[in-house]
């Protein structure tokens, strides 16, 4: 069934819910106004439902194999992949100097988003290079700048992220791969990598890896780690892919979903590669890339969410089943109230999740804008939440797809059970859900709460002296957050508040998702399809935080009064 | 990773908390006592350590196939089915007059979950054959039960169920398969047939299908409906297997998961059937055999469960990563919070789920020995409790094993994502999780509620007059149970029962699940890896039954608020 993309939606976010104007307001960004978004997200929309929704079950009935040491990608994807590439849809972002658009990251994460939606193995591929853009603009000498960045904003080039080994996955410190002093301003880089997204490629001239090893002297754990640009094809003296470099696709993984995105295990023998940033500094150039891939792995969740609903609610239009219960009904599920549940639950998590990511790339954008420690920890607090909650949406969402459709849910020709295996890597990758509630709680609350504090208040303010139906619940909900966040914050132990990571993340996304539903809602004077479903959303979802937030606060002790022998029992 | 199973836990369950003493204490089941009990799931737990765990990558890697109109299946199959068979694990609460063992029905579901967590996609076929033999044990002539029986006992013989048309899904009403009377005791049965479970084998000297058809004087809807009992292979005058019958598998489903099963369309062309009870009282007959797989299903869900738990369990024991936070940790990824809290939940929500289903079991056996009233009210109660949680718990529970894998987790050969996939389809079959919420609000809130509230009180009377830390939070749990089961007693328009039937069932079980922890606790005296689990379950699991009790109280309004313009804009 067909993809639509939602601008809508994004429309009305933008305008509405998460505070763009402060983004248009800044120097850097006076141009993005809301008609070039406009025309931007629908020319972007086009590309996704013409060009990319269509290959989406080519990637997963044929996914990419490896032939003779050459990755083999899904038919159409090369092509599919030079439409992202030749629209600029790469690089909305990066720095126009290098070819970029300059756009604020608010559009990018609109546009991923969409992509994810229509197309998410192929999508996965230019993610990890507008990454590499971000580090390379940030982290890189200017001649490294001058020569890749043109590459791979242009999208001639790919690139991709080399950290986890086998015994180095959420300890990247654990890893062994190394590199030596060449003498002449190269590195010999030798080691293997694991699950490598888009390890390699048949339509891009070049691969470049972003590839962690450890110089001679650099100490045990991260701080001795260091960051090299390793290049599939040596750039020659003109800056054109010359010879091969010493480094292979040593396999492709055979996973769950995701088929179209080759994971490849990728061994370097030996291979050039040049440092980016300070010697055993890699972790933090890393950072730069992580934080941009997390913002877009939550994005990523999103568009699965939106595909899969979409599917869904197209597959509940069709499908005539038993009686209606209702006097004018359509005839179809969707007159039933478990169905329409499913469907409501589904749209309103969407909404929400998509409301939070772009808040989380609003305070980015504002980040870069005017530098500011407050948005620069707002955009740090949100990261963590953007990721984990959009990628439970994501998953959650996808598995009440399959839901609707009944029994067609779990045969693989509908396409509904592909968003559920696709999505399920996002809860894993770029550090793991786990990971991101241990961020969270652990290094986002280093500051006293203050982050998490700041955003409650703004909430706080917004609802402050309105009294309709859901502004109390709001409240309410507010007030027990930010009580059970300072519980967090006095804890010492840290286990304590690991203990209740997952929970805490996801009840801070739930009342952060009520805020969004609430502006939409007052926005729409209580009124109209987007303040209905607000409704629907703070009665309905709302109350899980209550639980949650009870779970966040529990301690470790009930878990670790569990022996190993206890659970193995 | 080697299967065990967990005979301690059933034998603890059976003797301290599903009161299987009220089984052993009626005349029929006299003779099943925990010793027969217990050296019973002993044999049975050999049998799926040893001969159908091994095969459970099998079916995944190497589907069943259909080659020329024969269902090939996967290597192993054909043994492991063998030894269920002698074994006699078809049909252990069969009637011992055709061969049964007559063994309560409690010890079926245990053995059930057991071959569920080594090899679900093997086990899928004797519980179809399972529910065949009770319905022909209800419902058939004397002439059927003779010849049939104790071939299918035996497992000689297998087998199916067909209610669903393309057409006619949850609605079994809108079925067009026609049956016309031969005139010579037999009747001729054309239609066809989908996702028909082992519709077909190439290790069963038959395959007998339960067929629902319309006969030409069968009103519209499920009143005119009627069951007839087709073979594969008609019967010669010795009752072996003779000439073919007019049917034949069209094609197999490419599934998401289970793929070791054969999911078949079958398409009947006249093929001879036999009547299976009165015309156009099909639905009743079925019923008997649908309601034995609904449990059967839960089953299913909680082995599968089972499985993921050990998988994950052993692979955070051999996983080193990171620096242990624990003073005498073991340096494995099982030091860390966030997976404790995973495998604690796992395991406690495994023994909820597994106690709930025994439980009713209990209900099923009490109803078969007494006929009272009651019990088989608690016993239908209980059913869509354990089919939709059983397999919630399974999806929740396996999705969780595969984040305790990391990386790993979502590629294939760790095998943690098959049990994730296998028992997806579990919350869709013998009625989706949706139907057996709606059953639940409406057909079992008939009454006036009164099953729901006896279960309510008898968990009250436990709990009355105790003291510790745990009792008060259960409570105040069935407190508000009961108060909102009123609410939904009172709800005259369906929509607004059925607008809150997931998460009433969901709660329903949550409180279940806490009360049956508490008797483990109790039992435990407050010491002990039981006590220990049940603490961690009634702090952290057991608060989610006041969002879902708010939820199941919402009612339709805003459900149906959202218009299906609402939906698609």
């Amino acid at each position: 069934m067909p993809y639509q993309a939602p601008l809508e939606d994004y429309k009305f976010l933008f305008e509405h819910v998460i505070d763009y104007a402060h983004v248009t307001s800044t120097d850097r960004f006076s141009e993005a106004s809301m008609d070039v978004v406009s025309s931007v997200l629908s020319e972007a929309g086009k590309l996704c439902e013409d060009i990319l929704a269509p290959l989406q079950r080519n990637g997963d009935t044929d996914p990419a194999v490896l032939e003779n040491g050459v990755v083999r990608t899904s038919p159409g994807f090369a092509e599919g992949y030079k439409a992202i590439a030749e629209g600029g849809w790469v690089s909305m972002s990066a720095d126009p100097e290098y070819g970029g658009m300059g756009l604020p990251m608010a559009v990018t994460t609109a546009v991923n988003e969409m992509m994810s939606a229509a197309c998410l193995s192929l999508q996965l591929n230019p993610l990890m290079t507008q990454g590499q853009i971000e580090a390379l603009e940030h982290h890189a000498s200017e001649e490294i700048k001058a020569l890749y960045l043109p590459k791979l904003i242009s999208g001639e080039w790919c690139g991709t992220m080399n950290l986890t080994e086998p015994q180095a996955g959420s300890d990247v410190g654990a890893l062994r791969s190394k590199a030596e002093d060449n003498g002449d301003g190269t590195y010999a880089i030798t080691g293997q990598k694991i699950y490598i997204s888009w390890g390699d490629n048949d339509f891009s001239e070049n691969v470049c890896h972003l590839v962690l090893a450890r110089l001679p002297d650099g100490v045990a754990g991260t701080k001795g780690i260091s960051l090299f640009l390793v290049p599939k094809k040596l750039p020659d003296e003109n800056g054109n892919p010359g010879v091969a470099n010493s480094l292979n696709v040593v396999s492709l993984e055979h996973k769950m979903g995701l088929h179209g995105s080759p994971t490849a295990v990728m061994q370097y023998d030996g291979a050039t590669g040049w440092l980016i940033g300070e010697p055993h500094d890699g972790m933090r150039a890393m950072f730069t890339m992580m934080n941009n891939a997390r913002l877009g792995v939550g994005g990523q969740g999103i568009g699965a969410a939106e595909g899969a609903y979409q599917h869904a609610l197209y597959y509940a239009q069709e499908r005539k089943q038993g009686k209606s219960p209702l006097a004018d009904g359509t005839g179809t599920i969707l007159d039933h109230a478990d169905v329409r549940r499913m469907l409501s639950t589904m749209r309103a998590e969407v909404f929400a999740a998509r409301a939070i990511a772009l808040m989380n790339a609003v305070a980015i954008d504002m980040s870069t804008a005017t530098n500011e420690r407050d948005w620069r920890a707002r955009a740090a607090f949100l990261t963590p939440i953007t990721k984990a909650f959009g990628t439970e949406v994501g998953m959650d969402v996808a598995n009440m797809g399959i839901q609707v459709h009944g029994g067609m849910g779990f045969v693989e020709e509908t396409g509904a059970a592909q968003y559920f295996r696709d999505v399920r890597v996002t809860a894993i990758y770029e550090g793991t859900n786990g990971i991101q509630a241990m961020d969270l709680v652990a290094r986002k609350l280093m500051d006293g709460g203050e982050a998490a504090r700041a955003l409650i208040s703004e909430m706080e303010q917004f609802v402050a002296g309105r009294s309709d139906d859901l502004a109390q619940p709001l409240k309410e909900a507010l007030a027990l957050l930010a009580d059970k966040t300072e519980w967090l914050v006095q804890q010492k132990d840290m286990n304590d508040r690991f203990a209740g990571a997952a929970a805490y993340l996801k009840a801070y996304a739930r009342i952060l998702g009520a805020y969004c539903h609430y502006r939409a809602y007052v926005c729409d004077h209580g009124q109209g399809a987007r303040a209905k479903l607000a409704t629907f959303y703070i009665n309905t979802l709302l109350p899980e935080h209550i639980a949650l937030l009870a779970q966040a606060t529990q301690g470790a002790k009930d878990l670790y009064a569990l022996t190993v022998e206890d659970l193995v029992a």
